[in-house]
């Protein structure tokens, strides 16, 4: 028998989607250590003058959670 | 690099709707130092002999997630 | 064994809301006596002269059926 | 033959979803002035130390196009 | 005022939907002990050699805040 | 020109997803004899003490309106 | 205080969409006599031997519920 | 690098929903010279008397932005 | 045990919403010879010089899988 | 680089849930072999006498596609 | 009182689909000069000889309306 | 009288959401010739000892039908 646990995150990057994805990632591997996977609800850009400032992410991760 | 964590609650309240929504936030504040906003997904009422007795809102809370 | 059946009201107010519903429940207690609670799918207002004149629900009612 | 248009706005208010609402409408009715209706799609809570300061809505809004 | 917090479960059965629920619910009961009630959310089966090896059900299951 | 009705309910079961809905089909047998069909919205279970004492799930009925 | 109730019906026409709606409000009005409007939910087509034999139209019907 | 803007209308006909779409379309024309497409959102029928007196759609229509 | 098998297609036609259908069912029936019915998913128009030149419905047909 | 097709059914069993999941995989497996999993869209009942007779489940089914 | 407005357009890119958003933003700032920030709806690639020639993004742009 | 096929696929990349997308088309063009484009529905990332090792994406892929 697995359970795995769904946890729901905002994560942002300058860069990308993707690094937006794996910013939000690495913040949930500080106190989880089974994050399997992500799934991306939503995407935005934030804008300051005409320009995106800021690539945001909601997200789904899932982690397993132990015996 | 910001990153914010969502998590769903259920509150409720005898006198409206905005009542409910900030008797959840009240009680995530007790443990949660950094609520952002709130989302409202869904709106129920509780009836008992005809009349309303608990307006009960289920809602998305957003925080902060310290560095 | 309990069945409770759900029907579809469009109520309005021009006070609120949440008096929209109220009378909402109050029309179906005329017919109905077992009400348990609404499900507030979809929130309108009518407007006339730039005002709102008429708080207009669509919501979900559950009774329960008897024996 | 008549047509609606349908346009999307966010306002909001410190003191009650229904009064975010009317401030949406308020400021649409500067330039139109056939509005017939609002429906409400989202609600949201701005948070600052714990307490909500702004009940924020996301609406459509339909007015009538002129001949 | 009650309040109640929900949270996002994947669990798993090899035998039928209703057991992936319960496996589910009873890791949940492990660390929480006021489980209400589950909302199965998505039913999927995991398939191999052309058999189902594994019913899995994604879930939110609610639980009551003390005070 | 045949017209079907359709009309939402609840049931429940201590046993299974498939015997709620059985249980909806008889109750809704006594005053409607002629139903074609159900579809299910929704299904959910009800916990005490860590485990599921009720299946419960929202369903749609389609019924024949005689001519 | 006005109140509407709403229903769901599905009827059919070998003619159009629009037959089959008009086919399910003419059943409506046997029984209801303030039907307001229809929402049309899902248009299906039957076929049999590679030709289109009914138009089906799952709609919401909305009539006024009277004093 | 092309944009397209688009936009939510409303409109009617007593004749068909495609008469409807056709209304919206040439309202739009009077001030708009690229239109491209229309997507039917939701289709409605206004009754009188139990007959349909309307057809009424709700579109988005897509047109090109110029350089 | 009957299985169908669930097809999604994109069909067009200069004349109305039910003939782009009508289209879809005909072609579908040069490879499949049990076509037994079609949901219409999504109705949009192309447009030219403000008129409608083509219907266009986005479909998904069930047709029966032989033993 | 691995790609996945996703094909859509329905099928149906007199028993329960499960075996017409089941019935819809061994169907799939008489042409496809590397059906990965399913997930289940959509659960009907088919009723007669006011009795099921078919359990009939629309499922979304997953299998690779050879290099 | 802060009211902002939400426009949707579709724009595009045949580098990326963060490209395809900056276009849209672009675009829009030579008639507005409050942009504050876009969600992406829906993500679209047009394919010409098996290549993508275009990532097309759907987007809802929001602005500021002047006090 | 033109029609179109949509099929369903998930691909995958190491490198980017777009380059899953591209792997994906590459692969139906080996079977069909005729592609014009793709929807990305979903967008997934899987995850090994903290970081990004696949981008998943779930797409419905159109290709025309010949005469």
């Amino acid at each position: 028998m697995s359970v795995a646990k769904v946890i729901e995150l905002t994560a942002s990057s300058s860069k990308s989607i993707e690094d937006a994805v794996e910013n939000g990632i690495e913040r949930a591997n500080e106190t989880l250590d089974e994050v399997e996977g992500v799934w991306v609800q939503d995407i935005k850009a934030i804008v300051k003058d005409g320009k995106v400032t800021e690539w945001r992410v909601n997200m789904k991760v899932t982690f397993l959670l132990k015996g």
